[in-house]
């Protein structure tokens, strides 16, 4: 299995990004293709004194989608661009996934344009990994598909509950992110989704609420792209505004500091059992190909489990499944 | 300035909610009026070692709405219900606000029904503080008016500001909660809000992001009540789940324990900053009166502040605020 890795996108520099492919290829039995600049990389290789090979190489495009720039033109100029050369290797079956930390909005664009909509998919999104109290719960769509129709929400639970079963055996708990449990409660997108829900063949067990989203009793939570990223900005911002006031309060005193590192490995493995990087990106859900929008911040180890799971999409067979699911419920075309 | 206490209301018992009244009593020139059994509340009076008096009195309501009922049910059914009983004191002039840690919904709809709408407001919603890194930003609607149009927000805005002022002088900043700060960003009906805000009379900042919630830089945040609910609860299932997570990391070592006991003040300080009981309930705007809604588990200290809160509004003139401004942005009477 070999994998695309966008080595420009990334706020940490391709260092860390050829880092993370180097340690995604000493845990798993994946080859990676570094798409970006060729002497950048090449040295960034020398400097880590690696050397292309079979297992590595280095695939040039000259390139690179910027932050600040409007993704949907920015796909349509830079047509060399690392992201649209990495997604258009797939498109041609050179790699079986695209993995980038750089622009999401670009990375999206370019993965639905370069390889299409799976057959039958509405709508393709974002599905992400929350930590709860239990295991990790797949949220979907975080990736911006506003104004959905209550059909989209059904192909996001299909969807994202392929993803999930690849991780976990089982039929997954799938829940409809509202603001109470009984049927009736929510917005007219969540009242007219849930009997489309209730109807199919998921495993549904209702309205969930944004406290029940961290208890871990429920396995996939759908909702539109517009509350999605909210939600996940929000706990973003809040796990990080939290920890600043923390941070401040301990600054404070003498025995605070000194019970705080008393107490440091505690609060590392409390980190690392939120930190976003265990859980890999985003997966890019619907279109006919696999790709992986990673948080720009990601580190090496980020990208390694970004690697991994893309590699475990492949390998398990996610778009498989989801045409299988997804024939059962057309949706039409104007939809 | 008296206020009435839905005394019954509240997970903790009525012997918290008289504690709170007699809080604030002490620390503020208010009147309180316990609205519930009689019989129970002179008890818990006796066991407090007060008696009552013209600053304190007991208003006999023989029902309670618990809470698993239906709101709308429970208020039409039981008339004599220490919430139903509490509004009606306001809409007769008995006491200038109702304050309740029990039913929301049925709090929210008992004051809705008693009291009405202020003249011009289309509906009435439910504000909330929220902690950030700097100070406290309110959000509106947290309420549940779901399905919002255009002109909700722009309502939900002035109202939030005018409760905003009374807390701070200046020019509240308006920001509009979506998933991107340009113009163009978020769902129809924020791109529809976004010119109306704009040509406001506000200060409208422009749109805001999750993350941006946190950081203190907004003091006014606009959303339909799915979007608020939902942002809110998850904010709350996040603080809880992530001090369980720290909590169990914390307990399984000694040297972690012992440095979570030295640092203790500097968790508890940390906590007092992102305590909801330090708001003191949320707001009910757009009503013709006072009313707050508290979290169903207020100790005495969230009480005691919900009651200065309601004082303050009534003393600050909120609705006199809402109205003078809310004249100037008329909406037809079928939104």
């Amino acid at each position: 299995m070999r994998i695309a890795l966008d080595a420009m996108g990334g706020d940490r520099g391709p260092e860390e990004l050829v880092s993370g492919a180097l340690l995604a290829m000493r845990d798993a039995d994946v080859e990676v293709a570094l798409v970006g600049d060729g002497d950048v990389l090449r040295s960034v290789l020398r400097a880590c004194g690696v050397s292309e090979g079979p297992r590595l190489r280095v695939a040039h495009a000259s390139q690179i989608v910027e932050m600040r720039e409007n993704p949907v033109d920015a796909i349509r100029k830079k047509k060399d661009s690392s992201i649209l050369v990495a997604c258009d290797m797939v498109a041609r079956g050179d790699v079986g996934a695209v993995v980038s930390a750089g622009h999401s909005g670009a990375t999206l664009a370019a993965a639905v344009r370069k390889l299409g909509r799976l057959e039958g998919v509405s709508r393709p999104g974002l599905a992400s990994f929350f930590p709860t109290l239990k295991k990790p719960v797949v949220m979907m769509d975080i990736g911006g598909n506003v104004d959905c129709r209550p059909q989209h929400l059904l192909q996001f639970a299909i969807m994202a509950a392929a993803f999930f079963s690849i991780h976990e055996r089982g039929n997954p708990r799938i829940g409809l992110l509202s603001i109470g449990e009984e049927a009736g409660k929510g917005n007219a997108l969540i009242k007219d989704a849930y009997p489309l829900l209730a109807a199919s063949s998921l495993n549904f067990i209702g309205n969930v609420e944004g406290r029940d989203v961290f208890q871990g009793d429920v396995d996939v939570v759908v909702c539109d792209g517009f509350v999605g990223n909210i939600c996940l900005k929000i706990s973003e911002g809040l796990a990080e505004a939290a920890m600043r006031m923390l941070g401040d309060e301990i600054r404070k005193s003498f025995w605070a500091k000194l019970g705080y590192l008393l107490a440091r490995p505690a609060f590392r493995a409390f980190k690392k059992r939120v930190d976003y990087s265990e859980y890999g990106g985003a997966p890019i859900l619907g279109i006919d190909g696999v790709g992986l929008v990673c948080h720009g911040k990601s580190d090496a180890q980020a990208i390694k489990n970004a690697i991994l799971v893309a590699n475990k999409m492949v390998v398990g067979g996610v778009n498989e499944r989801i045409r299988r699911e997804i024939s059962g419920v057309p949706v039409s075309e104007d939809e």
